[in-house]
């Protein structure tokens, strides 16, 4: 694994560390930006700062991973959730609207995207408790309350912000990429049921607000730079402001459900790039901050068994995942654990891991 | 007015105040939580610090308004934007969705809300730029870009945190009104023609993100305690969970465009209270930061003259404002000054001022 995350050892203070293989080098004895509880103020400096910190990492003290404490890394600004998987939102679209065109007219036109809860973001490793709230089941007028039933894992990448933008000026798609600071794996737990009935008409909130696992470490851009790939033709051809080389990462990711693997797939099948979402995003004026975190949407990848989302792997339930220690699953039970992972040729992410406990 | 602020004088560097009536009682030589450019660390104290602070406050040396430059008074953590007026949400159901029951099945059962951009929150008096965007007009196929044609205000109150809940614990109903610091005018900026293009099926995203004004004074939920009545009944019974004394709070609001009042409405007509919102925002295990910021969505009353968004005023530009000063609106165009009050009793909430400037 490579990348930036916050750590200490201990019970010393949270410093900024940076990761090699099972080994972080500990950068707090290099600039007072390290020795801080969170990376944003490192982050701020940009690119060409983090290129320094990274080549300074190669001398600075080296800690085994067993021996510190990982945190959240950064402090979570906003939190903007795409639906960037053409796969992905074409099997909801299925699912949901069985009747219509799978994906809305919209769709093809702009990266959609929403907020999500920024103070819910946790690190990898935290334990996620299964969440309560309001349903309607179809055979029912009455809403219920309970324990969420259809508690689904979402298999994302998330780009937090380096350099910030300013409020007012639009940034072009082709200088978006210098305002990124890095790549982390994300987990964007859903509840289907909450989900389902709350989500009109102003968009998924409590179905999504519990919980979103992050990975401990922060990749730098430059680290992916060679996983950098020509990405998919867009048709029809997107508004000026949204034109830009189609790109993507080459990263491939995997979801574990209790130690077995359930789904394969690379971020390179991403209709939109995080060029274009930036440039939407701030194209109405919207600035960005240090901090924000722009996730993909589940990426999902042509075949069943490269989908990123239990509700597609097991088609809303209706064919449930056989696992090799036996038993089945259509969505996670409490105490299963989900590990979600990338790659990206000789450079893997930090995973995002969490194990679910029962309702309250 | 009364209540906090963070302000300078003179070049000198941001501090905490109080303000009553036409000046600010400058409270940095109480404590150090108060030589600090955020209420953040304040509010986070709770509320019986906040009433020796209050009253502390009389002692404190006393500073004209026109000698301060006031801040954002605090640092947003999420931004929550609810729907809570029934007269509104009926509203937009009629205009939008004439032949169908104008309120989803789930809005009486549920306080129904999103998140929104926290980091574009910006002080009374900022300007707001006219955002630009895709939009889709009904006689086209083909979505076009270019300047909002149809930006709108809408006029809501903001709940402020103050002491947090813990992840996993949801906050009852019946002691939800202990984490409310005070209360701040908002206009929730809203570019419809963009909204109403993106908004399927995950939200409301870009037509909402460009800004939204606060006021600069925060008014402790302590100074609105004789505000307090009784609110409407709620029919259905909500779930256990959401059952609490129905309340509200007696504000009086008013719009005013380019001087001229053109809506006077009250909080008192809102549906859902602050006690339900935080029991539904918390009910699946999120939590609640200080700095939290938790909106009522657009205040409307039963007849036209107390409506809070142009698009109701006008009905959906059908029927065009006359203002006295000459000329009519059907949405606020390049140039015109937006501000909206509020008023409970002898207590003044701060206003939430805002000069459209034209697009970029």
């Amino acid at each position: 694994v490579s990348g930036y995350c916050v750590f200490n050892r201990g019970g010393g203070p949270p410093c900024v560390g940076y990761r090699r293989g099972d080994a972080v080098a500990d950068l707090s004895e290099l600039e007072e930006v390290f020795r801080q509880p969170s990376l944003n103020a490192f982050m701020a400096q940009g690119q060409a700062v983090e290129r320094e910190a990274r080549a300074a990492a190669e001398g600075a003290p080296s800690i085994p991973l067993d021996k510190v404490e990982l945190h959240l890394p950064f402090e979570v600004a906003d939190y903007v959730d795409f639906y960037s998987s053409i796969e992905h939102a074409t099997n909801l679209g299925r699912l949901f609207r069985p009747d219509s065109d799978p994906l809305l007219p919209n769709w093809r036109r702009l990266p959609v995207g929403y907020h999500g809860r920024a103070g819910t973001i946790v690190v990898s490793g935290t334990t996620v408790q299964r969440p309560s709230g309001q349903s309607k089941p179809p055979d029912t007028d009455e809403p219920v309350f309970g324990p969420s039933k259809r508690l689904d894992i979402e298999l994302e990448l998330g780009y937090v912000i380096g350099t910030p933008s300013a409020l007012g000026e639009p940034v072009p798609a082709d200088s978006a990429l210098e305002h990124v600071f890095g790549v982390v794996v994300v987990n964007d737990w859903s509840a289907r049921d909450i989900q389902a009935w709350e989500y009109q008409p102003l968009g998924p909130f409590l179905g999504k607000s519990f919980a979103t696992t992050i990975s401990a470490f922060v990749t730098p851009v430059g680290e992916l730079e060679p996983a950098r790939v020509a990405g998919r033709q867009q048709e029809p051809e997107p508004l000026p402001y949204l034109r830009a080389e189609p790109s993507a990462y080459d990263i491939d990711l995997e979801v574990e459900l209790n130690g077995e693997i359930v789904s394969r797939t690379s971020a390179r099948n991403l209709y939109w790039s995080i060029e274009q979402q930036i440039a939407h995003l701030t194209v109405n004026g919207a600035s960005l901050r240090t901090g924000d975190l722009l996730a993909t949407g589940t990426i999902s990848g042509p075949e069943p068994g490269s989908y990123g989302s239990l509700i597609e792997l097991t088609w809303n339930g209706s064919e449930p995942l056989r696992l090799a220690e036996g038993g089945e699953r259509t969505f996670p039970e409490d105490g299963d654990e989900v590990v979600l992972r990338g790659r990206a040729g000789d450079v893997e992410l930090g995973e995002a891991r969490g194990t679910i406990l029962p309702a309250r």
